[in-house]
Parts: structure tokens; sequence; C-alpha cells
């Protein structure tokens, strides 16, 4: 019944008998819980944030189902394991982006040998720089090549010239030997387009005093033939990951909001770089 | 014909002997340049600026009128000044804040002994935990009492509550035993506020990729008496410092922004805990 997922582009993985999450037929998403202090944060903060966010700011998280014993994937038997929902179900080829945002992963009550760790991954990715960096990423190419997915040691060394490459080629038919961004303006662009949801996130960060979000990432996530048949709903933000969220007490987030307006310029750029016609427009 | 300026409330001063900046009676303000890399990037910077920001942001930067050889204040001869518009010439009592804006000043391109002293500084300060910090101020409280000016030891060991109550007593008539806060709204808000100001440069830095301002500081001044008497432009928003403002290679100042937007939020928690009539109102 529990596999281990297709999609997971960043994290702990459950393979060569590694603990890590899991998902079922049902469109359910097991994630251990950490046996220390980020257990208990993370576990702490889905207990929570649906009774201390606004109802329009709860959908940008995973839904929370409480926590359940399950058979660990390490093999070391049972594990409570959060139950999440499963971002990845009902998508045949998703191709996902899995941002870090902020130019700080660490946070002031965090132990010394943490921050240091931290900051010093902080200082050789684009966290600094740019103020989030991409943790992982795939993206469909065709039933022929499969997916486009670097090697983690590929994806810590981005540059921001790559970071910039990664969010043309996600919205692309054909990735070689340049982007074409056929997909810009349907999945960036327009009224519920990505960008439209990020404008929307960012508002209520610069107002929220509830919650800091430190090393959370940004998961965007879409479905290249689902536009091309012209479903509905081809694409998904997502705030994942919350070992590191810290009561905000009366500051707002500053870290997160300076991160995620660069990041929304970066998607602006292929937007106004590549005004082409809608995916619709083109294939009709 | 130089002199000490009166109301400098932050950075090096031309007091016993030292080198600091002088003034003089025509509104011009005369900063020793630095003979090291923080001189030649600051000069480069005022030299710039202009022909590389829109109009409607100039004014938030201090007039530069080039260079100039002036007797140093230290006794050391002739030294190369900057020549700046002097903010704070026809201000008789003048309130000042200075706020070093960014949840970090230090930056990838400085060395490594000055990342590891800022870091510290900004780690000891409230610059990490708020996403500023304030340097420097002085709040002209009476005829009789003159100004409060908490020691620079002082203002370093701020911590939030502190800043909370600093931007308070900024806008009050009487700062004792509670601060009234009856100039919030006269100054703080409406069309024309320090709140609409600050707004202003913040959407310019959601855009801008120009510069990155490191270490850089907003100065707020007002002129109580000025308010009172009615008298027009009683207040400004200033930026000064550039010594550590470096290019911005395609990407925003993150790091900046999220600090603006944290200061922007708790101005605007004094004008909704203060719903006072302005001052106009009240006195009229």
């Amino acid at each position: 019944m529990f596999k281990i997922p297709k999609h997971q582009v960043a994290g702990h993985q459950a393979i060569d008998g590694n603990l890590g999450p899991l998902v079922d037929d049902s469109g359910r998403f097991y994630k251990p819980l950490q046996d220390d202090e980020r257990g208990t944060t993370e576990l702490a903060f889905y207990q929570s944030f649906s009774s201390k966010l606004p109802h329009h700011i709860r959908g940008f998280f995973p839904v929370f189902y409480g926590t359940q014993l399950v058979e660990a994937s390490d093999g070391s038997g049972l594990h409570p394991h959060l139950v999440l929902q499963d971002i990845t179900s009902n998508h045949l080829n998703p191709s996902i982006l899995d941002v870090k945002i902020g130019s700080r992963t660490w946070y002031p009550e965090a132990s010394e040998d943490y921050i240091q760790k931290v900051l010093e991954g902080d200082r050789l990715t684009t966290t600094v720089t740019l103020g989030f960096r991409i943790s992982g990423l795939q993206i469909y190419e065709s039933k022929e090549s499969g997916y486009w997915k670097p090697a983690r040691k590929e994806v810590k060394s981005f540059s921001a010239d790559n970071v910039r490459l990664v969010l043309r080629k996600f919205v692309s038919l054909n990735l070689e030997p340049e982007p074409d961004c056929c997909f810009a303006s349907t999945i960036y662009g327009g009224c519920s387009g990505i960008l439209e949801q990020l404008l929307e996130l960012k508002a209520w960060f610069e107002d929220q005093t509830v919650y800091h979000f430190h090393s959370c990432s940004l998961l965007l996530l879409f479905d290249k033939e689902s536009v091309l048949n012209g479903r509905t709903v081809p694409f998904k933000v997502k705030l994942i990951d919350f070992a590191h969220t810290v009561e905000a007490k009366g500051v707002i987030d500053h870290n997160f909001l300076g991160g995620l307006c660069s990041f929304i310029k970066f998607v602006s750029e292929v937007l106004t770089d590549f005004k082409v016609p809608t995916i619709e427009a083109r294939f009709n």
C-alpha cells in the first residue's frame, strides 16, 4: 500500500533502505516525524496553522490529516508520520521546482553549530546573493526523453544565470537548444497564474506576524500534458517544510518576504522577455 | 566657516580632534572621503546615482555638489571631502532617527574579516531579528528639557520593544510618562506622510536592479515646532551612507527591501494604535 514517491525532488528519500517519506494511492503523503526538535516544531506547525492563517492563505499549504504510525521505509519498524496531502497525486508527468526562500536559512534561536553549518551553505549557494535557492527540480521533456532532473550537486552549484535558465526551461515545450518558454504566459502569467499567486502570498507576508518560515520551500508544480489537453488546475504553488518555522513575535518575516520578492522578480522577467501568446491561442 | 554639525546622531564625529564631517552656513555637509575602498565606493555612488535613478527617487538622496579639499577636523591638513546637502539645515530643533536597513550589513564581496565583524554586530543588535536597527537618534522634547538623545551603547542594545517606544516618542509632544503620539497622523500618516514616502521607496526597491545598499541608513527628520507653527515641508526621508553600496548584478536588493518592509510595518503599527486626529485638527 505504501510506496516510495515517484516525484520527490529534494529532501530525505526513502531509497536504499533510508528513512524517507511514503505515499499511498489515496493521495496522501507520509512524512516521517523527525525525533528531535525539528519533528516537534513541524508537528506543532501543522496542528496550529489552519486556525492561525486567513482562509485565502490556507490553500498554499498541504492539507494535514494528522499523524499515523506507519512502517518506516528504513525497516526500523513503526514510526510516527505526518499524514499530508500528496501534492503530486493526479499528475502524470509533473514538472516541479523546489525553491528554498530567504537570504538566510538560519535563525537566532538555533544552536551555534547549526547556525555556522547552515550559514556556510547559504554562502555557497544563491541563498545569500539571490535571497533564495533552487533545492531540487524535475522538468518533463517528452515521452522519449523523460525528465530533466539535474543531480543535487549540480543544483547546489547553480548561479544566478542557471536559475534564470531553469525558470525558462520550466515553462518550455522544447528545452534545447534554447528554451521556447511557450507556456510562460499560461503558467507564470494570467489572472490566476503563478505570478498572481506569488503576489497574493507576498501581500500576506507584508502583514503577517504569526510565523517566521526558516528553510521553508516554495513548491511549484505543473503538468505540461494537462495544459496541452486543456485540462483545468494545471499548476500549484505550495509551501512545504516547517521543521524550522518559529513564532514571529510581532515582527514580519522580512527574510522570507525579501527572498520571495526577489523570486517574483525572476519569474516576472521571464514573462517580460517572452511576451508570447498563451498556449491556448497557439494550439487552437 | 566650517563647523561641527550640531545634529549628527550616528557615524564618525568631528569632536575631540577626530576626523568627522563638517557643515557650513550655506546648507552644505562636508563628509571626509575615506582613503580606502569605502571612500572610492561612496564617491562612485554619488557620481553616478543621479543618472541611474528615476526622477521621483532622486529626492530620497542628499544633493551631491562634488568633492572639495577642506581642512580636516582632526588637524591633519587638507583632505578631500564629499560636498553634500546638509539635511538638517533650516531645522531649528530637528528630531532625527537614523535607521540602518537590512537584516545583514555584510555582503559576499567583502573581506572575510569584515564579514565576521559585521555579522557579529548584526546578531547583537536588532538587525537580524527585525531586519533593521536604530543607529542613532535625537528627539526634541522642549525648550526646557532639550533633546532625548540616548548614548550609543544604549541605542546598540535596543530590543524590539525599545524600537516600538522610540517610534512612538518620535511623534509625541509629551514623551513621558507615556508618549502621546499626537504627531503620528501628521508625520507618519497622510498622503505625503513618512509612511507614504516609505511605500514609494518600497515600490522602487521591488523592481530596481541597479544598486545593493549594504549598511545604508534611512534618515527620518522632522521639526516639531514647524509642525506646531503650521509651516510646510515639516519632515524628510533620506537615504545616507553609501560606502558599501555595490552593483546589483540584475538582482533586486532583497536584503534592503525585506528590512524596509519590516520597518514600514513598525511605523504603520504606531498609526493603527494611535488613530488620533491630525495635529492641525487638534490645534486649530
